[in-house]
């Protein structure tokens, strides 16, 4: 009886790592994750990440043949199969992922980072499904960026396009990034940036808000959203704020690349018009009039679930057509 | 006996239109100007340009075959054959200049923005010849800007994409653009936006210069350029401002798309290390580590006047291939 074919997709983060057996329609057939920040040697993580996707694999209903491993990671690069200085991670300056993988395989190993690996994944499996130029804006704890332009993911030179939360709002902002620098969009815009924004706002104002009962740990972009819905007056404004500063970056986004459309991912997007409406009207306001009206905000159409595994696996596919 | 093929190469600028009859080699046969800003109607310009260039065509010394004519212009849409909203030129609106110059001609018509332009020419022709991913900005009357990923132009969804010069630098500017907001990109950075510059600062300090000599229409970036090689403080100062905004902008671009070269073109860039230092020094500094040191900031090595004619000649070259 032939196999089925499957690529294993696999999204390292920085607490947990997930992977699964993707087929060809995106399908997943199993999936199951590991412990990332048990393994401080990367040449452990990955035996033991690899011993756990062959169990895996023996358990699924039927044989299948792997075809290749897609990995999404901070700071993970195509060119090099590396991850390099990734904060998150307990694996300090770069570390040769795709190198030391294939001391368990032959097949093809593929890394990138977890935002390009969604703008993949969006392509093959989303909305983006008929569409040669557009962005994926991924908003987590930090802002990532994936770039397509004429149906093909943006790597740049060094492989390290599409860092758009790593572009500064102002010079002169106070908001310390995990980047070593002051300012960098993702410090407004991802679930930790308006957590801060938030904050900022209890200090100065004296409007009365549920949010005052949490701390800065207990806090998360979850809450922001249900006190919102609550009438929150510092939820609203967090929400308006957060997307008056995205917005004005997407109007640079649209001005650099044209894209037929923005999509948004990830938990802080979650929040739906909460965050789209100040995002789309600040972006409509910032852009050139030749823009205007022409670019379509959408929300992602891949599940938060299991969105990074299909993105990662999507590798693999895309690169065999 | 045969006739020597050609195309036409057109740069359409704010203040003068160049063209060029250019040979499959890239050499240019014959060229001349006219003064964009004396017709007010589309129409008269193209019979006007169309005339001046039957007239050069007829002075050749040897008889050439037109195959098309290639036309770089502020706000050009390949997709459309239009120019659209140009804040530096005389025209407003949508014009439909492939379809007004069809009145004169059946051949090839195809247009594109003037940096789009120029970065297919430095590409071809000049000091990319052997890049994939580099980036073409042009500081003229305004500032223009080509995306080069993978080897290709990048156009985006609406053929729009590239136009860095309508990104604003702050939300809170007062200096007006021709496109109808405040803050763009070129109302600082281009011939036009260092020349406010150093009129803000003429106004604020009281340091005797050189440029207290000059009205607002008697000075150009060449004048403000020789005062600083003078030693003129307003002029290092406004060199020195006009690259640090340039700079900031500059480290947004290379996180968007990573790309291995910035290339600068056009009057501005003729300033050589007075705007190249400051813009180098503001662009590392505002940059994330990972791109530190790798990206080069070049001068075109194309000659002003060749480098967009060149470029516009190769839309028709490549799209005969």
């Amino acid at each position: 009886m032939e196999k089925e074919q499957v690529v294993v997709g696999i999204d390292i983060g920085g607490t947990n790592t997930v992977f699964g057996f993707v087929d060809r329609n995106g399908k997943i057939l199993g999936e199951d994750i590991i412990n990332t920040t048990f393994y401080g040697e990367i040449e452990v993580f990955v035996a033991a990440l690899y011993e756990k996707i062959m169990l895996v694999k023996s358990r699924l209903v039927f044989d299948v043949e792997i075809l290749g491993f897609g990995i999404g990671a901070p700071m993970g690069n195509i060119n090099k199969g590396t991850i390099e200085y990734a904060a998150d991670l307990p694996w300090k300056g770069v570390i040769h992922l795709a190198e030391v993988f294939h001391r368990h395989t032959e097949l093809p190993v593929i890394v990138t980072n977890d935002a390009n690996a969604a703008a993949v994944g969006e392509m093959v499996y989303g909305g983006a499904k008929d569409m040669k130029n557009f962005v994926v804006i991924t908003l987590g704890t930090g802002l990532g960026s994936g770039f397509v332009v004429d149906g093909r993911l943006v790597y740049g030179a060094d492989g390290f396009a599409g860092e758009i939360g790593h572009t500064l709002i102002q010079p002169s902002s106070d908001r310390e990034c995990g980047c070593g620098r002051k300012g960098c969009l993702e410090t407004y815009v991802s679930a930790t940036g308006i957590k801060r924004t938030v904050l900022k706002l209890l200090a100065n104002s004296l409007v009365s808000s549920e949010l005052r009962a949490y701390s800065f740990d207990e806090l998360d972009s979850r809450r922001i959203f249900e006190a919102a819905k609550n009438g929150d007056v510092i939820a609203l404004k967090a929400f308006e704020h957060t997307g008056a500063m995205l917005g004005f970056k997407l109007a640079d986004v649209v001005a650099t690349t044209n894209p037929e459309a923005i999509f948004l991912f990830g938990g802080l997007a979650l929040a739906k018009e909460f965050i789209f409406e100040p995002t789309r009207e600040s972006m409509e306001r910032n852009m050139l009039s030749i823009y205007k009206g022409k670019v379509k905000l959408l929300p992602s159409e891949l599940s938060t679930q299991n969105a990074a595994v299909l993105g990662a696996s999507s590798l693999i596919w895309s690169n065999r057509e």
